[in-house]
C-alpha cells in the first residue's frame, strides 16, 4: 500500500517497461559488474495452494536479478547486444511465507565466449528483520542461470 | 476482459486458495494419472523489459501444471502426503508475446520411491488460433521438474 | 572376455579414434535422424566404492549416445559443423550392478537455431536377459543434454 | 607410467574398492567438512572422437570429488548413513586435452534436511604447470550435484 521505493533503489535500462518486475514490486539494491541484488515483499498473489510462495514467483524474482546482472547498466557499456536466459537449474530448499521479505543475490560465476553462468541465491526473512541482520535471511532457493549474449534486434 | 472460465475448466484440491494460479488466470484443461494441461493468456504484467514473456512467468505457468500433475486430484486417492517441487531444469527456446495463449502440458516421466521426474512442455500461439490447431502452438520452453513426496503437515 | 561385436554394430564418423567409447566397449545398436542407441556391459572399472555403477560411467555411456544422436552419421549430411555438449542435467534413479547390460537410448526433443535438447534414457538389465525382453531393462538414469552446433575447426 | 602417488594423497573410506576412481588414477589432495579436491592426468582412454576430453570422463572426475565431499572421511563421524548423488547439472565451458592435469574442487553449498547441493569446479592445465600456478588452471566445467543422505544398507 504505502510501499515507497527507498533512496537506494537503482535504475537499469532493462527495467523500463518491465511490467513483470514492476508487478512484483522489485527494488534494486545493488548493481555491479556481473552482479545484482533485488528485494520485494511476498504478497498473497505470489502464494500457491499450500499457503507458501509459489515456486514460479521465487523463480521470477531470481530471474529478474539474473537479467540485471548479465546486461550492462551503464551508458558507457556495449549496447549492440542483449543477454538472455537460455536456461536455468533451480533447487527449492525451504518454504517462504506471506509478508516475508525476499532477497535475490545474483553473481556471474563463469563466462565462455557468449555463454555465461550466473548463480542467484534467494533468501527469505520475516518482515522488519532484514535490516538488523548480517545476512539477508535463510536460504530458500539456489538458482543457476545459463546466459546467452545475442545481437540486439 | 470478459474472460469467462469455459465449461471444461477442471477442479483440483490444491487450487483452492492458490492465489498465484488465480492471478495468472490459469484454466485446467486436462487432469489424469500424473498428467495435467493448463492454459492462460499472456498479459502485460507477465512481460519483461524486452517486451516478451518474463521467464519467471512461463516458469510459473509450467510449475502450476507440474503441481497439478503430481498431486492427487480425486478424493479416492491418498491424502496423507503432498508432493512438492524439489527442483527444476528449464530451457527457454523461443520468445512469447503479449496476448498469446500459453499452454503447459505436464506428464510424469519417471518415479523412483518418493522422487519423481515430470516433463512440462510450454507452447505459445497467437490468440484465437489455439482451438483450430492440432498442436497447442510453437514450443517456447522445456521444463523438467523433480518432485518429492512428503508427509502432509 | 569373448565380447565379440555383433553384426548389428553400426559405424559413425565420430567413433573413429574415440578412445573413451572404445574403452567402455560401446556397441551402436541404432542410428537415425536425431536418435542413437548404444549398449555395453558394466565392468569392474565402472564401479564406485559402494559396489554399484559409478555415476560418471553411466553418464559417459549416455553422453556417447547423445553425441552420436546429434552429429550426422551419413556422408550426405553437413560436415562443416560439429555439435557438442554445452551441458547436461541428469537424474540417477536406481543403482546398476557389475555384469549388467547398460543400454542408452537418445532422441532429439527440441531444436531452436543452433541449440538442441536431447533426452537419453539409461536402462540396466541382468546379463542375458536383454534380448528376451520387450524393454531394455529398468530405468536407472534420465539424462537431458543441451547441444550446441559450432563451425568445424 | 612412473606416476607415483605423492605423500599428500589422502585416504577416504569410500575409496576402498572404488575401481572407477582407481582406473581414473585420481589422487586426493584435500578433504574437509563438505569439501574435497582430486586430481589426475588426462589419458588417451579419456578422449572422445574430437580428440578432447570425453564429457563423461570430466563428469566422472567431478563426481568422485562430489562423493568424497559429501561422505564422512573421519572414523569419528556418522557411519549409519551414506550420501549418494540424486542428480547433477553440469556445464561444459572449454575443452581439455590429452596429458593435461585435471583438478576437481568440490564444496558444499547448501544443506536442507537430507538433501544437499555441492558445487564442483573442474580445471585443466598443461602437465608440469600445476604446481607453479596459484590457480589449478583454466575452468573447463561447472558441476552442481544434488545429494541425498540415506540409511546405510
Amino acid at each position: 500500500m504505502s510501499e515507497v521505493a527507498p533512496a537506494h533503489t537503482l535504475a537499469h535500462p532493462i527495467l523500463t517497461d518491465d511490467y513483470a518486475t514492476e508487478w512484483m514490486g522489485l527494488r534494486v539494491l545493488e548493481l555491479g559488474d556481473g552482479t545484482a541484488t533485488v528485494t520485494t515483499t511476498l504478497r498473497r498473489e505470489m502464494l500457491n495452494g499450500f499457503g507458501i510462495a509459489h515456486g514460479g514467483m521465487l523463480f521470477a524474482i531470481a530471474d529478474s536479478a539474473f537479467a540485471l546482472a548479465c546486461n550492462p547498466h551503464s551508458p558507457a557499456e556495449d549496447h549492440n547486444t542483449i543477454t538472455v536466459a537460455a536456461g536455468v537449474d533451480v533447487n527449492f530448499l525451504a518454504p517462504a511465507h506471506e509478508g516475508e521479505v525476499i532477497t535475490a543475490v545474483a553473481a556471474r560465476r563463469a563466462q565462455a565466449g557468449r555463454s555465461g553462468i550466473y548463480d542467484v541465491q534467494v533468501f527469505s526473512t520475516p518482515a522488519g528483520s532484514a535490516h538488523s541482520d548480517e545476512t539477508p535471511g535463510r536460504l530458500v532457493a539456489e538458482f543457476r542461470g545459463r546466459s546467452r549474449t545475442v545481437p540486439q534486434r
